[in-house]
């Protein structure tokens, strides 16, 4: 079952044809780090470019607790039932998953992990955030190959991570835990501004009065910031993954917005912004890590970091021997 | 009286001494495209290294019309009376500002224009952000040398500018019009991040009341948010530059943040942390940059751009292409 026997054409064909194990393998194949494999997956993706790009890709992200699992599997469930093909992916650049970790998301969610037209994948195993990001992308170009029209993109919300997800998406939504006041303190940095929904979660039973003050809060929080897009302004939700409520209303409000931003050309333009800005940052990635690497750079590099931190070395005088050093 | 005919060790000296016109003089050096402007301003900054450092920075931002120049100046002559001496530098990449500019913004803080213990700079010429960033930090090393102990740093808000800005100084401080609901919409995004406090202006007269509704609103925001440091919460005050009205005050809550931050060792960590992360993004736009003016890579470049643009070629082939292009 090793991918590098069968040719890209034969992959390619078996991944337009929905086959599940040949995804699973090219997925790994993404993910792998032997460069053979690496030039081959790169061939595979683009080989099969034309026919990706048709699905809505959704971010979702929530601190430990907030019921992210329950919710997409509540949602995905929900989705599948009205016909449509759910991906899951995971960007996690903390987690050391193995092969177990596999049964962990799938366990974690128990509806989809059974769902003939879903198809769930963690995280690619720990490496630095941007190539978790850049196989999480592939990965998804080659869902949609397979025809999953709805990509469902999970963060933890690990340092930079959620500006990753939303990076690669059409759609940023935002889970919240019901509560007030102090309970709310330690919304991540940056959340806010990326969020293009946010949904109050366990707005069920007795949490429903903090639920409603927490989506007020969140509103006024929201209302006196700059819009990301002049089409659409965030709402604010109120949702229970485990009591299915609002989960249907909460997906229309996906799909207006992709309907609003659609019809001005936004969401065309969003996504070729993102491609061009996915290039370059994968670029400077490579860049970077071939002058970390440099074996000129690297015997100088920790003197001059260190100095340049303890204010013995100017910032410019350090730049400019390491420029020199690398041949640049 | 050309910067390239007297020694960098005089150079040195002069501006330790506080001659106003050398400090000028170098900052135009340090400001200079020419090689061996940049090779003698960087040899300059080196040999000043040890004696910067013992000012306290503080980066003021606020959209056009909220009287940041009327603030400055009055802040300003009130820490001149006080016996500091205050440098005003701005960062502003869109600026095209030449030799009238300086008149202009000598202009626009008349007090301290004609203040003996006050140096004011305007941006320099327009360049990339880093690049404006990078002369404006080694300006604020310089009139650290030349004994000035407040470093004000103005930027106007554009693109990044106010979180290349927040990079680089102590304490940020986000000066906000008073007024309520729709008024308060359109707040940069990210600036409530990287705000250690927040002045609402022009809280006098008739706006009193509309002032305090905002900075309650501003209160309920930052609220919700993860603060920067776990030793500070960022307060929100009430200040009039033009009536002078809690400036004292708010300059008193700046000296507070540097006390409770230096005690637990944060405020120098920071800055330690700040310089390591200045010298990366100067060596990542150096590098980026001699990628981009590199002749092979040149000729594919824009090709290649438009057809990751149009989803004609995948990131992964086009980063591969230009990394082997580029030798690495």
């Amino acid at each position: 079952a090793a991918s590098h026997d069968v040719s890209i054409e034969d992959l390619a064909e078996r991944i337009k044809a929905g086959d599940r194990s040949t995804l699973a393998r090219a997925i790994t194949l993404v993910e792998s780090k032997k460069p053979e494999h690496q030039a081959k997956a790169r061939a595979l993706v683009q080989h099969l470019l034309p026919v990706t790009g048709k699905a809505l890709r959704v971010g979702i992200t929530g601190v430990p607790g907030v019921g992210k699992s329950t919710t997409i599997d509540q949602l995905g469930a929900n989705l599948s039932a009205k016909g449509h093909r759910i991906a899951v992916l995971a960007v996690d650049p903390s987690s050391s998953r193995s092969g177990g970790s596999i049964l962990g998301d799938k366990t974690r969610m128990a509806r989809l992990a059974v769902d003939p037209h879903a198809f769930i994948r963690p995280s690619p195993a720990s490496g630095t955030l941007g190539g978790v990001a850049a196989k999480t992308r592939e990965t998804m170009l080659l869902c949609e190959a397979a025809g999953y029209d709805v990509i469902l993109v999970e963060t933890v919300g690990v340092g930079q991570s959620e500006t990753t997800v939303a990076g690669m998406v059409d759609f940023f939504l935002v889970l919240m835990l019901p509560g007030a006041g102090d309970e709310l303190q330690g919304i991540k940095k940056g959340v806010l501004e990326i969020a293009d929904l946010i949904a109050v979660n366990k707005a069920d039973g007795d949490n429903a009065t903090r639920a409603r003050r927490a989506a007020s809060e969140y509103r006024s929080a929201l209302n006196i910031m700059a819009p990301k897009s002049p089409n659409w302004t965030p709402p604010v939700v109120l949702v229970s993954g485990l009591a299915n409520i609002g989960l249907d209303e909460m997906w229309a409000l996906v799909e207006t917005h992709r309907l609003k931003l659609g019809a001005t050309g936004e969401f065309a333009e969003r996504r070729r912004a993102q491609q061009v800005a996915w290039m370059w940052s994968m670029l400077e990635e490579r860049v970077m890590q071939a002058l970390r690497a440099d074996p000129k750079v690297r015997g100088r590099l920790h003197d001059l970091e260190g100095g340049v931190r303890d204010g013995a070395v100017s910032a410019s005088i350090a730049v400019d021997e390491i420029a020199r050093l690398f041949g640049i």
